[in-house]
């Protein structure tokens, strides 16, 4: 008889609120298979790769907001799952990794599938925890029904993240023919109610007080969600200060006319990098990571700059080098708190100015450019997100997509949301993570990707639940064309053969073998003939493939930098 | 510049014998890349999927039986590698893994792939080190090159396995237009001579004197490369003393006519588990794992029996529950110093005389079964590996196609050295330690496996180095195909949706997007039309696809199971 502990694991799941299950198949994990297979109220999957499941149970996450469980077998099952479980802990997704193990009598006797599991993500975990190995003793159970509370508990305080739990099963991992197991009616349930974090009366005085001191006030938003009350109230800030907004595609926070959005063009220019105007004396940040490298390095360059950043708990990254003073609020609170004072704070008009005039110019270089420049994929990525529909979810992988997007940018007026596995930047579960999504959503998702990510996680398409809303952009240059873009190995004789690595493959088999719809395009006139239908969100899952060149692509891409660099001076200057 | 002390790690590892790197492209990589890249005596190749590229490295250095380096970039990379890590540090294979990191100073900083590197592989390793980020100082220079030459020490001093450095690496990444960089020629070489361990006088007296208290002794060989010198010296203390010699395909161990080979066949029937004259009252156990489960739940059973294990150093596995010695000792070395004295050891005639009858008995049962049965999975198996052409290296995935081949076996006269990774004995990569092991020897390398297995893996072929002298079997089942044949999970209505996981592809595709010559067979004529052609050397990379049912080959595989009881009894009874 399987352990009725480790049966109520998938009760104590679906009580707390748990919806997505994702199993790898194992003979160790049968019994949690079983119990999480039979769960009237969870919706279980089974994905084969191990490395593919846990980032299909990320983007799931990722998308829904809640943790999503994931089941493997022991072994270096667990191992495969390893690049999810790092990008979930520093893009703070909720996951609850379960890997079936022997007990740990059997570690390292040379039994098949048997390594050293216990705490195997090191730090990429909030907490790793061992289940019993007998729950016979009434406090053993009591300790196994507390872990799974504490876990999922665990996995959605902030900041969300992955938690492991090691669970060792003895035989039998089925129950007997005829034989059946029900769900425990009393489960332990422990409930955590979370706190809202906002700044104490005294901190507010006090900021409030301080920020009269700054007149070139800058607000950077990170990696995150739509977020419609968020936006409004920073948008009131600035407003009500002549601070400047400035998003990155990923922030999700872009507002037409009222944040800045070409950062990514403009901070290329020689000019804007070194025009005093510009320089901010306050820098308030919230959220996660920032794509845009030119915003970085030039953030990092202000020496002068007080950097504050919002963030209810957890560790902070020092970003820019510049951070000198961690604010425990939601950035929403935060920005509410300060708005209902009286701030007497106002930015100097030339500060503002400059942050606009920029970014108008940096808009028109970027769009004057793609209307007369010739084919590429960076032309490719401008027509595909100019055309995306209305209420559509795209998914961005790394590295050069991510990259492209983030100079081109999404129209907010079509209400598209942006992700991108930005925790570790990694290309390996790209493919994987938008699947995930597209399982989660009505809406259309739109991946875009390259053929060394796409090509990379293939089996992100091995398994029986391909979503009929899924679109997929292969920009094929049989590479990795982001190396022959930077300056250093693009000169170095080993940038074809070790570097962009000259892989051959188009993606029409894969297409073919995982059932999607296929097309290839090399042109833009092909490409704009064929994105309606390929947006049709009644059609079925298709990949839309932009065979370019790389040497050509890296020909247009300098073209580009050359008329960033020509076009952009300052307006006062 | 780069920092000579990364150069020279290049020129460390030339000298110390080392000839092949597996590179996987990265920017932060980009100084090893190259340096290693320039290097005219080493042999460099590049394989974009890390997971892939640490197997195949693996599979280079598993035939080699000289380390092998691994190069990645930053970032969940070095997790990918962790599957094949997990496996060469279980199988006891050499590799040098060197990580490329950002500085410490930049970790948790929310920039693009960077994660907690710095020990990541946990006990998977011999050892984990850092490379100093600084190499100014002269004692830094020392640490530099001290380090790179411990590790390959490390992983070539019994029991061989993977040791790892991370390298943190500031910019420039890449030399100067026009820059060049030389290899130091007075760089550190610490040479490290091992030892052959030998039993001291004492104990080899003692052991003589004990050997007489045993008259039923079992040898029993884990899994080991070819050497004929020890299997000489085993048959001849098995000739002195009436032990028998017990051995897994993957021992490579077996002797027709001297050796039992058909364990696993004969050790399933009920009526050999419990024989009397069978049991061995001293087990004498060397080398690595077993797949022959029948015969570790037959050893495991044997209540009365002493087991020494003979091994030079290192942790030892308590396989069956039974180890009361271990002797540390080379196997070769063991068996010769006892063979060297007067052995008065006397087996019972009867305890020998049971297992060659049964081997004999199991041999016939199954060959007399393949003969009359239809066509299924296990008889492509046995007419793949009846017909294997002489001096060839068989690869073995898991699950199923190392347990059939370990029922099947091969014959000891064609000089075929069979391989499998059964250090964790995961899927992850079987076919990618196959491509390694075809880079580096000119023989036919044959890999055996699954549909799951090969899919899961199909990365291992995503690359310009398609060996010439591979060749592929994959059994088709569309599925898991193991978890029929498991008495658990066959009655489990989960059984096709969760457990086989019902995958519809075929690797037709797959062989055409890596340009491998593809056929599929259906039946045992086609099978047998198709062999000669297939394992032609002269040929290119093949691979050849047996598409069967699952539930035809379980019918298959349970009459042979009940042939198998049904046939086989004591001779002696």
């Amino acid at each position: 008889m399987i352990l009725q502990s480790v049966i109520d694991i998938a009760e104590i799941c679906a009580r707390k609120g748990v919806q997505n299950i994702v199993l790898s198949p194992g003979s160790r994990c049968a019994p949690l298979v079983l119990a999480f297979a039979r769960h009237p109220q969870l919706r279980v999957r089974t994905v084969s790769d191990e490395r593919s499941a846990a980032f299909i149970g990320l983007g799931i996450a990722q998308q829904t907001q809640k943790p999503v469980v994931l089941v493997c077998t022991s072994g270096t099952a667990a191992y495969n799952y390893a690049p999810a479980v790092a990008e979930a802990f520093y893009q703070h997704i909720p996951l609850l990794v379960l890997t079936a193990d022997r007990p740990p009598e059997w570690v390292d006797q040379l039994d098949g599938q048997t390594i050293k599991q216990s705490h195997i993500y090191g730090g990429h975990v909030k907490r790793s925890l061992d289940f019993p190995v007998e729950t016979h003793h009434a406090d053993s159970q009591w300790h196994a029904t507390r872990l799974i509370n504490e876990a999922l508990n665990e996995t959605v305080a902030f900041p969300e993240g992955p938690v492991h739990i090691n669970i060792p099963l003895r035989e039998p991992f089925y129950p007997e023919e005829g034989e059946s197991f029900t769900y425990s009616s009393d489960v332990k349930i422990i409930e955590e109610l979370p706190s809202s974090a906002q700044m104490s009366q005294d901190t507010l005085a006090a900021l409030q007080a301080e920020l009269k001191n700054f007149n070139r006030i800058l607000v950077v938003a990170g990696q995150g969600r739509k977020d419609q009350a968020l936006q409004e109230t920073v948008q009131n800030f600035c407003r009500a200060t002549g601070a400047i907004f400035v998003t990155d595609t990923i922030s999700n926070q872009q507002a037409e006319g009222a944040t800045i959005n070409y950062h990514d063009v403009f901070l290329a220019a020689k000019s804007a990098k070194t025009e005093p105007t510009l320089q901010p004396d306050l820098l308030i940040t919230f959220h996660k990571s920032l794509i845009s490298k030119n915003l970085k390095l030039y953030l990092r360059g202000q020496q002068s700059m007080q950097h504050w950043h919002v963030q209810p708990a957890g560790q902070v990254a020092d970003t820019f080098q510049a951070l000198t003073r961690i604010i425990r609020a939601e950035p929403k609170a935060f920005f509410q708190q300060i708005n209902s004072t009286e701030l007497n704070t106002q930015v100097a008009p030339v500060f503002a100015n400059a942050w606009f005039e920029l970014n108008a110019q940096g808009k028109s270089v970027l769009e004057r450019f793609q209307e007369n420049s010739p084919f590429s994929e960076f032309k490719a990525c401008h027509q595909v997100l100019r055309n995306l529909p209305a209420n559509s979810l795209l998914h961005l992988a790394n590295s050069m997509s991510v990259r492209y997007a983030n100079l081109i940018g999404v129209s907010e007026l079509e209400n598209v949301e942006v992700m991108a596995n930005r925790g570790t930047s990694g290309i390996d579960g790209s493919t994987s993570t938008a699947v995930g999504a597209a399982l989660s959503t009505d809406k259309l998702v739109i991946l875009l990707t390259g053929d060394m990510a796409f090509l990379y996680d293939r089996n992100a398409l091995w398994h029986n639940y391909l979503p009929k809303n899924l679109r997929i952009v292969v920009l094929n240059n049989h590479g990795g064309g982001i190396f022959r873009m930077i300056e250093g190995p693009r000169s170095q004789p080993e940038l074809r053969p070790f570097f962009e690595t000259d892989q051959r493959q188009t993606a029409q088999k894969t297409a073919e073998d995982m059932g999607l719809a296929y097309l290839k395009v090399i042109d833009a006139k092909a490409l704009a003939t064929a994105l309606p239908a390929f947006f049709d969100l009644t059609a079925g899952p298709q990949l839309l493939e932009v065979e370019t060149s790389s040497p050509e692509n890296y020909e247009v891409f300098a073209a580009y930098r050359a008329a960033v660099q020509d076009k952009i001076g300052l307006s006062s200057s």
